[in-house]
């Protein structure tokens, strides 16, 4: 499949003064949404980067919709936007506890040699279990 | 002036065990830059919400050109788009310490009431001290 | 139960360039693993504070034994030392993928009124489920 | 001298919806402080890290006394405990802007090499330069 889903529960530390979810975590939320579908599809991005691919986000892109809360359960649906190259690319929809929609995203991340840090394919074994 | 410098130095915690800073953690020195510009104006965000107004981000977006580093001093500068309105938009570039572009970054961010959570204006006394 | 056990995996972001995950992080993971613990007895950290009592850490302490990884599966025991008055005071394992001990740690905190920010006793429905 | 300090600005991010500092936060200021310490004796940590020493924290204690609040400075005094072996132990006392006690704190941290993960003694070249 194309798109994956994940939830998790918010944490104390993630809220601000102004009672909801400060918006600089949400980059955490994605790279758990990101990483999950990976895993799903048996591909895992440690042993990738222990396998010596990087794979650093080079664009973000959030619009926030509605404020997430404090211990709401929130579900992160990571959706591949095409089949990658030297980059991949997710859109994001992310959705709280009644299913409303909190905020939209975007990443795209390169592909990089860890030792060169130069930008390199995706690799084979990983090609052959995206969907 | 449109626009406004801050200089802060990366932690320790804010690196990734890729050796660099972790992408997420720009959302957090692009409201350092915004609110220090702020504040060479004579506006103090604090004062603002202890006067009933919040401005939460809407829309966060960062392109990423080069990796910053830990104990770099990053310059994030801090530009308005335009005079404000129910919602104020800034652009940024980040500087490493050789002044090399590490990244380019906007945010919109929202004039709220506190209490009732409805969009208002851009108060007048922050109006006024607007470049 | 005097203890409650809470499991999750290491975020990238919590890493930091020494590859392992960042000392100051492990706080956010003691939290999880009181509110789940809170939560297995029955009792809402979160409706507790919306019925006016906060619960400030007062005291933190945290002895690192061996470090913690990316992607790993991290569980939390928690246990409560003895039945709280005006403070709450909590024991912690942490134990790595493998049932290896991660760091043990101690934290008190005090029931407070959120309007008048003074003491008070643990609230008697808390109380009453607690074992 | 045996004691530095050292001043930074909390940000909006740092608070928590109790409208203070998250607790996990101070970790951080810790870090800023023994880091700036070390700093201004002519010592660069992460030049040290570059010649293969790293120096993970294995003990943390905090004791909060007053909460900070966004946007206040707060000033850590950091004071080296005594001379460094195999591990460096460190107090803090962190101070509000109007000169309150917000918390103290100890850290103990051990030398170790980057590639062995073995405990060794302090540099000569940092031991010479400590007060």
């Amino acid at each position: 499949m194309k798109f994956h889903e994940f939830s998790f529960r918010v944490r104390y530390a993630e809220t601000d003064q102004m009672g909801m979810v400060y918006h600089g975590n949400y980059a955490q939320f994605l790279e758990m949404g990101r990483v999950e579908w990976l895993r799903s599809l048996g591909v895992s991005y440690k042993s990738m980067e222990e396998n010596g691919v990087i794979l650093p986000v080079i664009h973000l892109q959030i619009d926030y919709k509605k404020s997430a809360r404090y211990d709401d359960v929130i579900t992160v649906k990571t959706m591949l936007k095409k089949r990658p190259l030297v980059k991949i690319e997710f859109d994001y929809e992310l959705y709280g506890p009644k299913g409303e929609l909190l905020a939209t995203a975007n990443t795209v991340l390169a592909f990089l040699d860890k030792e060169t840090n130069r930008p390199i394919k995706c690799p084979d074994d990983v090609l052959e279990k995206l969907p």
